[in-house]
C-alpha cells in the first residue's frame, strides 16, 4: 500500500463483509465525486482533430494522477497516437489471491463539440441544471465517456477509503482514441499484453434501460467509417461557362449516396447482408415485452414516425440490422449567399453499423468497389479509413454476468434488462480477440443525454447509481473463483 | 468641362477623326492603366459576405473620384444594398447632341475568394505573371469584372485626354451586387430611370473567341438560384442509436438531388423545358463551323470527355440548354476526422441556368415542389432564394452591332464571332425591361481565366484590346444618328 488515506479497517479475510460500509461511503463521497467530474469535463480532450493534442494527453494525466491519489501504480503510457493510462492495484485481502482479475475499459476522448451555436453553455464549462431526473451535469463527455469512467473510479476510491484498496485484483485501460478510430488501442494492446491480463473486462459505455432500470448489454453493433472524395474538373468551374458539359463532384457523389439503399431502404452494396442473421423468434419475443415506445423513441427527436429498413422496428433496425449512413458531407461554396461554382471535388464521411458475422475489410472492399463502379469518366475517388471492427454478441451464460446481475439489483431493486445497442465500441472485440477476455458492458446513460450532441449530460442520479452499482460489483466479484 | 487635363486639341466637329489618337493614346498609357487595375484589385469587394460590406463601398468610391477625375460627374448611390456608382458626360462635338447615348453597364463587386488554399498568390494582392499570352494579372476580380470595367474607363480616360471627352453622351451604372442576386439593380433602375435613360447599353462582362478573335454575345442563359435546407431530427443524433430507423437530412437531399436527373441527364422537374426551344438549324450550323474543340475545352480542366444531356454538344449544353447544378453542399460534422452523427440537416445550394423562354417564377415553384414531394414524414425544407432572371437573346441586326463589329475589325484586324455564353447576366434584361434598351455585350475574358476560381487571372493584352476596342467603338457610335 503507498496511500496517505487510512489504513484497512478489516482484516483482508472479511473485505467481502465491508460492502455496505463502501456503498454508505460512495453515498457520502457524493458532492466531491461530482467536483471531481466537473475538473474532468473542464479538459477538452477532444481526439480527432489535433488542435487538442495537448489537451487530449492532461486529461490522461489528470486520471493517472487521481488513480495514483488512491493506491494505484499509474502510467502514462505512449502509443502511435494518444497515451492510454494503464493502472494496477493487487487488490486487498485473501480473496484478492484466487478471485478474477478485473481490467476496467472506458476512454478519457469525447466527440467534437460542434456546432457549438446549438449548446446552452460553453461545451468544456460544466454546469449543474434541474431536469425531470433531478440534478444533472451538462458538458462535452459528460456520459459518454468521462462520466462513466468516474462512476468506477468512484467505486473504487470507495473501496480504498474503506478497506484500503479493491477487493479484486484490479487493471485500468482508459484510452484516448475511442471517438477517433482507436487505432493505437490494438498495437499498444498487443506490446502490453501481460500487464492488461485478466478474467474479466468491464466496460461502462453503455445505457439504461430507464432512469430506474439497469441494464446489461449483450449485443453491440460493429463499424466500419470511411471517408470518401470525389474529384472531378482539375479547378473550381463557373457554372455559367461549364454548367451541363461536365460532371458536377456534389450530383455524382449525391448519386451514389442515393444508390447506396433501394426503395425498401436496404443497403444495396454487393454481399452488404453476408453474416447477417434474423433475430431468433426467442430474442425477438424477448424485444417484443420490453415495451419499448416507437413514439417516445421518435417523439422525444421530433419525428412523427421512423425511416428505415421495410417492416422492421426501430428496436430491429437500431440493435439488430446494419446501416449505412452518411455523417457528414461538404463540397462547392459552403458560406452565406450565392456562387455559381461547380466544385473540382466534394466529400462524404461515411459510416456502417455492423451485426452478426458481417466482415469490417470486406465490407470496406464492397463499398469502395460500390462507389467505383459508379463514376463517370474523368471522376475519381479518394479514400480514407478512419475506422473498421465486427460486431460482437456477449456470452450471456458466465458467472460474472450472473455477478453483475446480482450488483445491479441490489443497488437498484430489480434484475437489469439484457439489451442490445446499436453503438459500437471497437475496444469490446480487440479486447475478446487480444487479451482473450469477455467484457461485461454495464453502463448508465439514458436515451435522452445528448450523445455526440449539443448539450451532452449526464443525471447525477445515473451518476452516483453507476458508481454504487461499480462498488457492488467488485465485492460480488470477490466472491467468485478464477476459472 | 472640369477637368485639370489638357483642353480638346480638335474642334467639335473633327471630333471622330480624332481616333487614331485616341488609340494611340491608349497605348501609351498602357502601364499607368495597369497600376489602375491594380489598385482596385487591391479592394476585397466581396458582396455575399456583409464582412466585406466596408469594402465594397470603398471600390465604389474609388471608381466615382477616378470617373470625376477624367471629367464625368459621379456619384455613389444609396440603394436598398450596396451602393451603384452612376456617373454622366454630355459627350464632346456637335456629334453628341444626335449620337445614341450610351449606358455603360459593369459590377465592381466580385466573387468570394475561398477556397483560399488553392491561390498561388493572395487573392486580393494582385501580381503580374508571365503565360503564354504574355503577362497577366492574377488576383479575384481580374477579369470578372473590375478588368473589363477598367478596359471601359480606360477608353473614357483616352477620350478624355485627346477629345476632352467622349464623342457620344455617355453614362455609367455600375453595381456592386452582380455575384450576389443584384436584389437592387431593379429597384434602382425604376428610381433612377430618367437618369439612366440612353439608347444602347454596352456591357463588358463575357469573353472573346481566343485571345486573337474578338467576340459580341447576343445569347445569354438566365438564372435561378435556391438555397435548400432539409431539416429532420430536431437535433444532432449519435448514428449508432439512431442510424438505421431515422430519416437523415443529408441521404435526403442526396435523394432529392440524384432525383434531378434521369439517365439522359435530362432534367426531370416538371415543366422545366416548358419555353426551351431547340436551336434552328442556321444557328446549328453556323456553331458547327466554329471549330469549338470539346477535346480542348476539356482537356483544359483535367476531363477526358464531357458529361451532359445525351446527344448533345458541349456548345450546346452550355450555350442553348438548361441546367440545374449543385453548387455547394453541406451537412453534418464536415471537420477532420470520423464523427458517428447524424446531423439535423443539411444544405444545397442549386442553380438552374435558364435559356429561351423559360419563366423564372415557375421554374423556382416547380423546384421547391420538386422537393417537397420528395420528403420522408418528419423532414420539411426550408428554402432562400438568390436571384432569379430570364434568358436573354440580343437582336443581332441593329446599327449599333454593326458599329461594334466595326470597332472590333479595327482593333484586332478579323471580324468579331456572334456568340452565346453559358453564363448569366441578369443587369442585362433589367435594362431591357425597365430601360428599354438593347446591350452589346462585348468582352475580353478568355475560357481559361478562371472566372469564379481560385488564381482568376486577365491577360494584359486582352485588357489592351478591350481598351482600344471600347475607345474605337465610341468612335463608331459618334457616327450613328439617335433613332
Amino acid at each position: 500500500m503507498t496511500s496517505s488515506l487510512p489504513s484497512p479497517v478489516a482484516s483482508p479475510r472479511t473485505v467481502h463483509a465491508l460492502l455496505p460500509q463502501v456503498l454508505a461511503q460512495c453515498e457520502s463521497e457524493q458532492k466531491a465525486a461530482v467536483a471531481r467530474l466537473i475538473a474532468l469535463l473542464r479538459i477538452p480532450s477532444v481526439s480527432t482533430d489535433p488542435a487538442f493534442d495537448g489537451e487530449v494527453r492532461r486529461a490522461a494525466e489528470w486520471l493517472a494522477a487521481d488513480l495514483k491519489s488512491m493506491g494505484f501504480s499509474a502510467e502514462v503510457c505512449k502509443t502511435i497516437g494518444h497515451p492510454i493510462v494503464v493502472a494496477h492495484h493487487p487488490g486487498i485481502g485473501s480473496a484478492a489471491k484466487t478471485a478474477p482479475r478485473v481490467l476496467f475499459y472506458g476512454h478519457y476522448d469525447v466527440q467534437p463539440a460542434d456546432p457549438l451555436e446549438l449548446w446552452t453553455s460553453p461545451p468544456f464549462e460544466p454546469v449543474l441544471v434541474e431536469g425531470k431526473e433531478g440534478t444533472r451535469v451538462v458538458a462535452r463527455g459528460a456520459v459518454d465517456d468521462k462520466g462513466q469512467v468516474m462512476s468506477f473510479l468512484e467505486a473504487l476510491r470507495a473501496w480504498h477509503a474503506i478497506a484500503g484498496g479493491p477487493p479484486v485484483p484490479v487493471t485500468l485501460m482508459l484510452e484516448g482514441e475511442e471517438e477517433s478510430g482507436s487505432r493505437s488501442l490494438e498495437p499498444f494492446m498487443h506490446e502490453a499484453k501481460d500487464q492488461l491480463a485478466g478474467d474479466i473486462c468491464i466496460v461502462s459505455d453503455t445505457g439504461m434501460w430507464d432512469a430506474n432500470t439497469p441494464a446489461i448489454t449483450t449485443r453491440l453493433r460493429g463499424l466500419v467509417y470511411i471517408e470518401c472524395t470525389i474529384h472531378g474538373p482539375m479547378r473550381d468551374l463557373h457554372s455559367g461557362m461549364y454548367g451541363g458539359a461536365v460532371p458536377n463532384p456534389i450530383q455524382v457523389l449525391a448519386d451514389i449516396i442515393s444508390s447506396f439503399h433501394d426503395q425498401d431502404r436496404r443497403i444495396t452494396v454487393a454481399g452488404f447482408y453476408e453474416g447477417v442473421d434474423e433475430l431468433s423468434a426467442q430474442t425477438k419475443a424477448q424485444w417484443e415485452s420490453l415495451g419499448f415506445s416507437d413514439a417516445e423513441f421518435l417523439g422525444d427527436i421530433g419525428l412523427p414516425s421512423g425511416f428505415g429498413e421495410r417492416d422492421r422496428s426501430s428496436l430491429e433496425r437500431t440493435w439488430s440490422r446494419p446501416t449505412l449512413e452518411v455523417n457528414g458531407i461538404f463540397g462547392g461554396y459552403i458560406g452565406k449567399g450565392a456562387k455559381t461554382v461547380i466544385g473540382a471535388h466534394a466529400t462524404a464521411k461515411i459510416s456502417c453499423r455492423l451485426v452478426g458475422r458481417q466482415d469490417p475489410e470486406r465490407i470496406t472492399a464492397a463499398l469502395k468497389a460500390h462507389i467505383n463502379a459508379r463514376l463517370p469518366a474523368g471522376c475519381r475517388a479518394e479514400f480514407e479509413l478512419h475506422g473498421a471492427n465486427p460486431a460482437l454478441s456477449v456470452r450471456e451464460s458466465s458467472p460474472c454476468l450472473t455477478a453483475a446481475n446480482n450488483a445491479l439489483e441490489m443497488v437498484y431493486g430489480c434484475k437489469p434488462l439484457l439489451i442490445g445497442t446499436g453503438g459500437s465500441i471497437p475496444a469490446v472485440g480487440s479486447i475478446k480477440q487480444i487479451l482473450g477476455m469477455d467484457s461485461l458492458l454495464i453502463g448508465f446513460g439514458l436515451d435522452d443525454d445528448c450523445v455526440h450532441s449539443p448539450n451532452e449530460k449526464f443525471e447525477l442520479r445515473c451518476f452516483y447509481g453507476g458508481t454504487k452499482s461499480h462498488a457492488a460489483l467488485l465485492g460480488e466479484l470477490s466472491q467468485l473463483s478464477r476459472t
